[in-house]
C-alpha cells in the first residue's frame, strides 16, 4: 500500500475532476421555468436521503459483522461508494446524453447512489479476502457494466425494474459470485478464525440492517413515475418486507439447531422482501401479491444460507463472505420472475413478458462475464492482496492505537521466588494476561 | 421453540396474506383525481419515515442496555412491529370502514406503525422474561384491544389526542405493566446477574434515545391536521423535548449519589417530554407552555425510575425491566391531565374537558383489563417461557458463533511440572483465560 | 457536582421559560394567509430533521471514539444542545427583531439547531477536560457571541455564508481552542492513559461521521433561498464530500507508517469537504468546483492532523482532543477563501470580496477573543473541573452498574496448599482475573 495506494486512488479523484469540467453541469441550466422544475425534483430529496442512508449506513454497517474487520466494512464501503457515485453519475450520463453535456440534479444523484449500490453488493463476496486498491478497480469497471447494462435493459428493451431487482441486485451479486470465483482461496476452504462475529458486532451489523429495512421503500419508489405509480411502490415495498420478516424468522428457526433464531439470517433475509419486490414494485399487484412474493423471498434466502452457501463454498469453490446470493441474488431472480409473472397477469401496461425475460438474463449473463474478466485483472498480483493468513483483519490496512498492544512482548513466567517460596507476581500476570486478552479479543483494544 | 414457532408465525402470515387478500386496496383507487389527492398524502411521506425511524431504530435500540439480551431486544422488536403492522392496517381499517373495503396510503402506514408502537412499549415491561411465540400472541390482542379503545376515543369522544400520549403511550404502558404483574416471576425479586448494562450497549441504547428524541416532533405531529395545526404540533414538542433534557439532567444529578448523572435517567427520562406533550401538541399552549409540560414530565420521570421502580417490583410486585411506567405511564397521564387542562383554558375548540378525561379514563382502563387478560392467557404454559435462570439472556432463542464458546471446557490445572520444576504453562493459561473471560464476558464471543 | 449542577441547570430552564413567555409566538401567527406560508416553510422539514440528525447523532457520536468517554460525549452533548436550541432560538430572535416578539417556526429552528453546532465544535476541542457544569456556562456565552458576530456578517456585511464555513465552523473551532489554551493543562502535555480509543468506540464514531457525512448537503441548504441556489448548494455539497474523500484516504495512506490508513483521518478529515464548501456552497462554482474545494480541504485536514496537532499540542500548550482545528478550524478558513476567489470570480452577486474578507476576519476574531474571556471565566476553580487524572473518564459524572465493578477488591494470593501440593485456586484465579480485567478494560463493565 506505501504509494501505490495513495497515487491510485489520487490520479482517479484528478481524472474525475477534470471530466467533470469537461462533462458535467447543474440541472437547472438546462430549464426555461427551472424553479418549477426543480421543486418536482426538490420533492425527490427526502427520498434520495433514504436512499443515501442505505448506501453510507446501510449497506457499511452490514459488513460490520466480522469482529476483526469492522474498520473495513464502513471505512472501504464509504470509500468506494464516494469514488462510484463520481463515476456512476459520468457514465450514466453520458450514455444516456449520448457524450452530450450531462445535467446534474437530484434525480442523478438517486441514479448515481443507485449504481454504487453494486459494487457493494459484490463487495460483500470479496469481503475481507481483497484490498482497497483492488476495491478501487473493481467499483471502476463494475459500474461502468452495470451502466451499459442498465441502459440495454431500460432504453432499449424497455422494460420494468423500478425497484432495480435485475439490473442491481442480481447483477451485483452474480458479478460478486465470479470475481470471487476467481480469486478463489484453496487455503480458506476450511474457513478461516477470523471469520465469525462478537456479540457487539452482530449488533453494529443490525444498525445496517434496520436502516436498509426501513427505507426500501424509497429505494424501490424514488425514481418512479410520481403519482400513482410511486404511491404505490412505497407501499407495496412497506408490506413484502414486513411480510418477508415473519417469513426469515420462522424459517430461521425452522432450520436451525433446536429451533433458535440465528442472526446471520436475521441480518440478511429479513432484507429479501425488498430485493424481490423491486421489478414489480410500482405495479398494480396488489398489497398482498407483494406479501406473497415477500414471504418467498424470505423463506428462499434463509434456504440459501443453510443449504447453498456450504454448497457455493466446497463444490463450486465460490467463497460467499456475506452470503450476497442469498440476499440479493437469489430473491433478485425472484424479482426477475416476480416481474415476469406480474406483466403477463397484465399488472403493467409499459412493459412485455419477452422484455422483461430479456432484461433477467442480461443482467445476470452481462455480471457473469463482467465478473469473471474482473476477477482475471484482479488476480494480478500487484495489487497489495492480503495473505490468506492476514483475511478478514483490520490490522492490515489500518493503523490505529488499537493495534499497538498487539504488537507487545509475549508473556513470560509468572512465578517469583520469595523468601524461599514459589508465588504468582501480580504485576507480571496482570501484563501477561493484556498480552494474552488482545491477542484472543482483539476486539478490545 | 422447535417447531411451534415457526408454525405460528407463518400460520399468523397466511392469514394476514389472506385477509389482505379479502379486504385491503391501495388508496389511489377510491379517488377519482387520484394525482392530486396522492400529493397531499406525499407530503407525510417523510414524517410516515420518521416514525419508521422511531418504531424500528428507537424502540429497538433503546432496549439494548441489557448486556445479553441485544440481540432479542432489536431483534423480537423488528418481529413484532412487522407483525404489528399488518395486522394494525387490518384492525384499523376495519374499524373505520365498517367492515368495508381498507384503502392504504402513507396516512394508513402511519397509523399502522403507530399501532405497533403500543406492542413495543409493553414489550418493555416484559423485556427478557417472555418468549416470542408469547410476544406474537401479545401482539395480536394488544393491538385489535388498542384499536378499539382508539376508536372509541377518536369517533365516539371525539377527544383530541393527536401525539397519541393517552392512547398509545399511557395505554402500552399500563398494559404491560398489568400483563407483567400477573407474570410476576417470585424467583427475580432479587434481581438477576443479567438485569445489567455493560459499557457498549449503554451506549447502544443512545442510539434508539436519540433517533426517539430527535423524531418525536414527527410523532406527534404526523397525524395532525395540514396547516398550522401541523406546525404547532412540530414547534411544540421540539421545545417540550429540549426543556425536558434539562429537567431530566438536573433531577437525576439531584438524587444520584454524589451528584452523577446516571445512565437509565438519560437514556428514558429525556424522552418524557415528547410523551407529555403529547396530547396537546396541536393545540394553542405556546412554545413555554410546552416547555412547562416537558420540564415536569423530566423531572417526574427521574423521580418515578428512582423511587417508584423498586415500589413496583417489591410491594405491587410489578417488574417493569424497561421502567416503561417512567418513560411511558406517567408522562402518558401527565399529557392526558396536559390535555384536560390546556382544554378547560381554551387552547382548543374541538374538544370537551368531559371528552378529554373519559378518553384517559378508558384508555387506561382497557389497557389494565387488557393486560390482565392477556397475562392470563400468556401464563398457560405451552409457550416456551424461559426459566427464571434463564431469563435476560439472548443464548435461550438466539443460535450464533458468539455462544459456541460459552459450551467449551472448564479449566484444569495450569501448572505443569519440567526439570522437577513447577511452572505455569502458557498455553493452558490461554486456553483457560479465554474460557474464563467468556463466561465472565459474553459479550466478547 | 452534589447542588451546584442541578441547581445551574433548572435555574436556566426556568430563566428559558419565563423569557420565552415574554417574547416567543409561534410564526403562524404573524402571517394573515398562514395556510400557503407555513407550506413553504414545510418544505424545510426534512432538511431541519438532517441537520436535527446531525447535530445530536452527528456530533454526539463522532466523539464517542475515546475509550472510556463515550457516555459524555453523547450525554453532554445532548444536554447542551437542548439548552443551546432554546437560548439560540431567544438571541438570534432578539437581535433579528430588535427585541420585539420573535415568531419561531422551521426555519427558526433550523437556525437555532445550527446555533448550538458553534459549542458542540468547541466541546470537541476541550473534550474531557471540563466539568458539565463548565459546559453549560460555554454554551450560554458562545451562542450569545456566536449570534452577535452572524448578525454583523449576515445583516451588515450582508456576506454570503451559506452554510456557515465562517460563522459556525471557523468561528466554533477558533472559540474553542482559545478556550483550551486558557485551560492548558501541564500535567497532560504527555498524553492521557485515557486519552485512546478502542475497537468498538472507534465503531460508534462512525456513526456519527457518516451521518454528518450523509447528511451534509442538508445542513449547507438548510437556509439557502429556495429555488435554484438551494438545488446548487446540495448538489456542490453531495460532489465536494465525495472527493474529499478520496482526498483524505490518499493523504492518511501517504503520511502514514507503511501505508496505512489513520481510523482518526477517516472520522474527520472525510468531512471537511463539506465544511469547506460551505460559503459557497449556493453559489455557481460548478460541481467540478465544489470536488476541487473538497479534495483540497481533505488533504489539508489530514496534514493538520499528522503535523499541526502536535505542534499546537507542544508548542503552542493547545491540547486539542478531537482535533477540531482541522475538520473544523482550517477547513473553514479554506471556505472562506474559496468564498472570496469565488465571488471575486464572479459566481455570486449579492456579495464583494471585501464584505467576504470582513466576514472571515471578524468571524476568527470574535471567536478568540470570546473564546479567551470564556476560558478565564472557566478557569475560575468552583465549575468542578475534573483532575489531571480523572481526565478522558466517564466515571467521574456518571453513575453506572457499569463502574460498580471497578471498586472491588484486588487481587489476592491465587495458589492454595492442598494435599502438600502448590495448586492454583480456580475460584480465587476467576475472581482476580475479572478484577483484573476490569482495571484494564473498564469498556466491558
Amino acid at each position: 500500500m506505501r504509494f501505490k495506494f495513495p497515487l491510485i486512488a489520487i490520479s482517479l479523484e484528478i481524472t474525475m475532476i477534470v471530466l467533470f469540467q469537461l462533462f458535467v453541469h447543474y440541472d437547472t441550466e438546462q430549464k426555461p421555468n427551472s424553479n418549477k422544475s426543480t421543486n418536482v425534483d426538490f420533492e425527490l430529496y427526502p427520498l434520495f436521503q433514504d436512499v443515501h442512508v442505505m448506501i453510507f449506513v446501510g449497506f457499511g454497517f452490514l459488513m460490520t459483522f466480522l469482529k476483526k474487520y469492522g474498520f473495513s466494512s464502513v471505512g472501504i464501503n464509504l470509500l468506494i461508494a464516494s469514488l462510484g457515485l463520481q463515476w456512476g453519475t459520468l457514465v450514466q450520463g453520458l450514455l444516456h446524453t449520448h457524450g452530450n453535456k450531462i445535467h446534474v440534479g437530484i434525480k442523478s444523484m438517486i441514479n448515481a447512489d443507485f449504481s454504487t449500490a453494486t459494487v457493494l453488493i459484490s463487495f460483500g463476496a470479496v469481503l475481507g479476502k481483497i484490498s482497497p486498491i483492488q476495491m478501487l478497480i473493481m467499483a471502476i469497471i463494475e459500474i461502468t457494466v452495470f451502466a451499459g447494462n442498465e441502459h440495454l435493459v431500460v432504453e432499449i428493451f424497455e422494460a420494468s425494474d423500478v425497484g432495480a431487482s435485475m439490473t442491481i441486485h442480481a447483477f451485483g451479486a452474480y458479478f460478486g459470485l465470479a470475481v470471487a470465483g476467481v480469486l478463489y482461496r484453496p487455503g480458506l476452504r476450511r474457513g478461516h478464525d477470523n471469520e465469525e462475529s462478537v456479540y457487539h458486532s452482530d449488533l453494529f451489523a443490525m444498525i445496517g440492517t434496520l436502516f436498509l429495512w426501513m427505507f426500501w421503500p424509497s429505494f424501490n419508489s424514488a425514481i418512479a413515475d410520481p403519482g400513482e405509480k410511486q404511491y404505490k411502490a412505497i407501499i407495496n415495498t412497506y408490506f413484502s418486507l414486513a411480510a418477508c420478516v415473519l417469513a426469515a424468522y420462522a424459517f430461521s428457526s425452522l432450520v436451525e439447531h433446536r429451533g433458535k433464531l440465528d442472526m446471520v439470517h436475521i441480518q440478511n433475509a429479513t432484507l429479501a422482501g425488498g430485493v424481490a419486490v423491486g421489478t414489480c414494485a410500482d405495479m398494480d399487484i396488489n398489497p398482498y401479491g407483494s406479501m406473497i412474493i415477500g414471504s418467498i423471498a424470505g423463506m428462499v434466502s434463509v434456504l440459501g444460507f443453510k443449504f447453498l452457501t456450504p454448497f457455493f463454498a466446497t463444490t463450486l469453490r465460490i467463497q460467499d463472505t456475506c452470503g450476497v446470493h442469498n440476499l440479493h441474488g437469489l430473491p433478485g431472480l425472484i424479482g426477475g420472475l416476480a416481474g415476469i409473472v406480474a406483466v403477463a397477469m397484465g399488472a403493467s401496461d409499459t412493459s412485455t413478458v419477452a422484455m422483461q425475460a430479456a432484461a433477467l438474463g442480461t443482467s445476470v449473463g452481462t455480471a457473469l462475464v463482467g465478473g469473471l474478466i474482473t476477477g482475471l485483472i484482479l488476480r494480478i498480483p500487484i495489487w497489495g492482496q492480503p495473505s490468506d493468513q492476514n483475511c478478514y483483519d483490520d490490522s492490515v490496512y489500518w493503523e490505529s492505537p488499537v493495534f499497538h498492544h498487539l504488537r507487545s512482548s509475549k508473556p513470560k513466567s509468572n512465578i517469583k521466588e520469595a523468601n524461599g517460596t514459589k508465588q504468582i507476581d501480580p504485576e507480571s500476570v496482570a501484563s501477561s494476561l493484556k498480552c494474552l486478552i488482545l491477542e484472543q479479543f482483539p476486539e478490545n483494544q
